[in-house]
């Protein structure tokens, strides 16, 4: 088996979640390679070195240009803020490693079109960890739309519902708390919440022409945990926006952080023609189903439990047993896995750098539409 | 249309469902009898007066062997305690009178034997009110065994919990607690809420051979209304039994008023070798339905909302359009309906006394296996 | 008790809900005054004598002129097509009649003021159907923000759903299918399903101050019962907007007949500071709620199953006992119970037409938004 | 940090859940030692060469007797058919090894007591694999039990129900089916899946006074694997019983693989005099609670997303971040965590050979009452 060394850039809450990913893919998928924890880097070094002994890293570094640099370093992973994920990656790619960037792929569309650029100037295999795709459950409704069993969509509704930030006590900035740094950050929940609605979306239904919008900062001023002084809050704590997609169907798409007794409740519901689907991130492991086709007096919505491999339930032929549920955690390990076997079999398959620019743009287009109060055209990918 | 008088004894819960059902039927359904309130019957004439005007009762009697007596009465309706049903319920059927009678049948089977003997001695419709068999989800339920959807069955299990007696301070006896004083009730929930639970059962699976059961009074003294003393506390709380059904499923059955957070927690499932069904009374309107036909990535439990009567789901047609749920109350209606399309083509629907009598040799059977210990027998109906 | 002689015109789905709520609501509450179904009126003579029948009604009219010039008519109540209502509510309301008109009060807000100013003019108590206020977890939701449980809100989102118009052979016009022609109904979902939940919104959360909208006809063309030929559809099969209401919440409404596997999934959900609550009327008897001021490990949503008077359900001490479920129709004698109580009383309990003509702005504004692309802003009533 | 050196014998559906939970605890939770995965044992040389390889162990074995032998081992870890348990724990206590042991225990209760005398003879750390008490949701049941939230407890019940054995088809016995052979397995779903609901149970609610019990053989001959031919099947296919706890509580427990619909529904409820609690494994970060001091209206069942370590959900910040679920897992690392906290503590958290050896008095009794038909004392743990 070969080796694929990794070197992983951040160590937070991202850094974990790909740690963990990269340690036991192997454990429960038959690859042509291995992830090798080759370094971790980040620019304090107590903290990298604590992350890095507590994951077997087999070294550290504190500047990611040497980590770049290093010889010994196949893919580049780039957990750090969104601020930072251009400058890495297009050095990366010019470096000639694979990249892994968190999602967004850049504080916009233009910064987005640089880094695209880079990665097909290099040729390096590149993705995007809009990690969702990878549920089961969720790749279980891509292919019933991919087969047809909803028919034409008339309907696409998602949204990201937290609660997180409701308190005006909670400062902005630094460690745990850039998401509400629009510096660090871009925007609020539009680029942190909504992007991984676009990105599924988009995925399961196509692309999406015009939007309308509008955004909200409700608490207006926070203390700085960086400058230690109460400033103007940039980011917003609120999206929602309507949208038409190229195949005529009508969308809503609402994301906030301050909708109390939610957690992380991404939902998004298709409705097709023939067939409806309905998905909830707080039970990841199920689907909702509805088909027109079945029996009149025995159609209902069908809460499918999407551990059963033995019913074609995808990855789910890798853990446990039918009726015992996988987490969050593993849709990192599946799009790890789906990682190497594009790279085993010489093809990407996504989400690409591509893929995270298309999501930019309609953030972009989200975001203008708010300040202008008009229907905004979205970009399209050439 | 050709008028059926009611005679109605009892004006507590009961009565009330049973006369809303009656002044609505008509309404709702094409039938060849229209029930009248011709009269309305209980011992404290002020309350009763009260019962009949906001009902619309023609007349009322203070004596039930009048209201018997009476010839412009066509039907003897039974929503008296427990205690009294065999003795009115065997005058009625010696007058000639239809009878319509709240369960439990008897206090236990010898008296209900008598009961069956009587109407069947004078050839009278009868109906014992096992309200829950006419709430659409069950009819539906039962409608889909009949038609071999489930197979083989393996598995009946039933709860009825409830939590209105946990307080010790709740007296025993009188208006509205005669269901905690043995005398008036026969037994406690077995006789109560158990007694719904098996009607059902042997109307979906067949009869039951043996069981065997336990029973519990937590609360072992209470003060009695009717004598302001503290008395023994002589009805069970809690009872559970075990069961083999005569097509050799198993079963499990429990009912308790000590189920913290339940109303009237009424729930069944059945597990058949093809599918299996869910239903609970407090979603009344939907059931749920699990298919092992269906392909096996879209296998799930369906929660089938039963308000659809374009898809086949019974009574629903009579009421709004789909999607609009009824309640409660209209399981009487549906009963009314039923009873007097029996009397239109001469046929009982059930369930009959015979019905009733069933029941209670069930409950005879529990009640002894938690005095004896052992697996009880359950008599047959011949 | 006094005589409430009703006139009622239209003997469809809602003349049969109305007539139930007259028929039935002395039976379940004390009231001062008793509703007698005195003449029902349609044009079609066959049908309006066998409604009048089956309902008991005291007589027929086959023209609305001859019921409102009647003296022995107190109430006129209109369940005929939208285009019809302001006519024959001007009529009425200048005969001296109290007024009882299904929702949408008018085809627009022009025709309603006109409505608006009528009633006022003649000083004649008025209500708009708008029953969903009436359903029990509906008020408790209105209760506990009224106690202040949520404390500010932040979001609001509404939607509802249907699916009984997907199939392109569906006709449009003529009987029980009016609400696709645009001459009777005046708009598609918009008049018929978001009504329903803008009037609900704006009783819960206050006035909307701008709305952006889209519109959609995804069958372009259906055959025309009353002509026969196939013309272009003129309603809105779709309507979803985005709103800022004037306490500063953002909200999202949506609603559409292409939704397959919903009949009528009417849900709201508020999202404040402390608490959350969302219902769904599907599950009409239900309601959620999230309060964050409970302990931290204990919080979650909490499903109340809105049927305990002893706990406080409003309604409910008027029906059966805890754990018992209601269903639509009863929001109907809700509506009835409290528009009686108003006379007693001498207050308008609401929805007035003034409330039912702030709904008719906010669907105004979302059928030009709809049309212009831009935020419109909502006319406030005076 | 110290080294634990494991030894792990048997490489099937528990070997994969074990050597997972050794191989990341350190990377989530701050302990004293750190698991190594020194060897791997089994007959089959080629198989346990494979599994070795694909999780990293050291070495390989393929006689348990010279792992026990080796000095290099710390752990023995019993992953192997029941009827194998006590000969391998019994040497594995001698040779003075720390051993945890799947469970059932022994094969019944005498066994399990030798196996008891010799850990207790060596006074080596044990501890049996009934991994649910760490699941979050049923630890934190435990903390609100153990706070008295409920108050006396009035019920227990519980049922574990899958259908995996549905087909007449399937044979007994060898790899993968040595559950179905009752030599290696001892029993059927009674050692299998109900040994689970007694230890959940008698955590939770203490010890178990007496039981009734009915199993039940669906499919009486089932061809064996290993001798090819048509053979009586001796395990139970079904198991349900009804008990008395020493806290004056009762319960119903239930389980069978012919509960069509179910994969792996272990469910228990438990209701006390002010709250009551319900879990369910198919949606295991969920724990259903209701609360009778809530405020009247607005009591209902909870649904607590078990994820919120800020709220004080167990074990849940070691992980993500609240609203992200983990899985089935994850129960496994909790445990080994615990057992190593014990360690490095000097105690032991259990479930210790003793508790595994009070479930098997249980069972015990639970398959003598359904073959005398008698309740059944169970015997108590010295």
């Amino acid at each position: 088996m070969k080796k694929l060394n990794i070197g992983l850039i951040g160590y937070g809450f991202m850094g974990r979640a790909h740690a963990n990913a990269y340690r036991k893919v192997n454990n429960f998928f038959d690859l042509g390679h291995q992830p090798v924890l080759k370094s971790a880097c980040a620019r304090n070094e107590a903290n990298i070195k604590g992350f890095a002994k507590k994951w077997g890293f087999e070294s550290i570094e504190t500047d990611w240009r040497k980590l770049i640099a290093r010889d010994d370093i196949d893919v580049i992973d780039i957990c750090t803020p969104n601020n930072t994920h251009a400058e890495i990656a297009i050095a990366a790619a010019k470096a000639g490693k694979m990249i892994l960037c968190e999602k967004p792929l850049g504080l916009n569309g233009p910064e987005a079109e640089k880094m695209v650029s880079a990665v097909e100037k290099a040729r390096v295999p590149n993705m995007v960890w809009y990690n969702y795709r990878r549920v089961p459950a969720v790749t279980l409704a891509k292919n019933l739309i991919d087969e047809g069993k909803l028919g034409r969509i008339f309907h696409y509704r998602a949204k990201f519902l937290q609660d997180w930030t409701i308190s005006p006590d909670l400062p902005q900035g630094g460690a745990g708390l850039w998401r509400l740094d629009v510096k660090a950050a871009g925007s609020g929940v539009t680029g942190d919440l909504l992007a991984h609605c676009i990105d599924t979306a988009m995925w399961l239904n196509g692309t999406i022409d015009t939007v309308t919008a509008m955004t909200e900062t409700f608490i207006k001023e926070r203390k700085h945990t960086l400058t230690g002084k109460v400033e103007k809050v940039g980011i917003d704590d609120a999206s929602a926006f309507l949208a038409r997609f190229s195949n005529g169907s009508l969308a809503t798409f609402e994301s906030t952080r301050y909708a109390r007794g939610h957690k992380a409740l991404y939902t998004f519901e298709i409705n097709g023609e023939h067939a409806s689907i309905f998905w909830d991130l707080h039970d990841l492991h199920r689907l909702q189903y509805f088909d027109h086709k079945d029996e009149g007096k025995l159609r209902g919505w069908r809460s499918i439990h999407v551990t059963d491999h033995g019913g074609g339930h995808p990855y789910m032929d890798k853990w446990w047993v039918p009726g015992l549920q996988i987490g969050y955690e593993h849709s990192f390990v599946h799009q790890v896995a789906d990682f190497i076997k594009g790279l085993d079999e010489g093809k990407n398959p996504g989400p690409t750098f591509k893929d995270g620019l298309a999501t930019d743009y309609v953030t972009d287009a989200v975001l203008k539409s708010a300040q202008t109060g008009q229907w905004e055209k979205v970009k399209k990918v050439k």
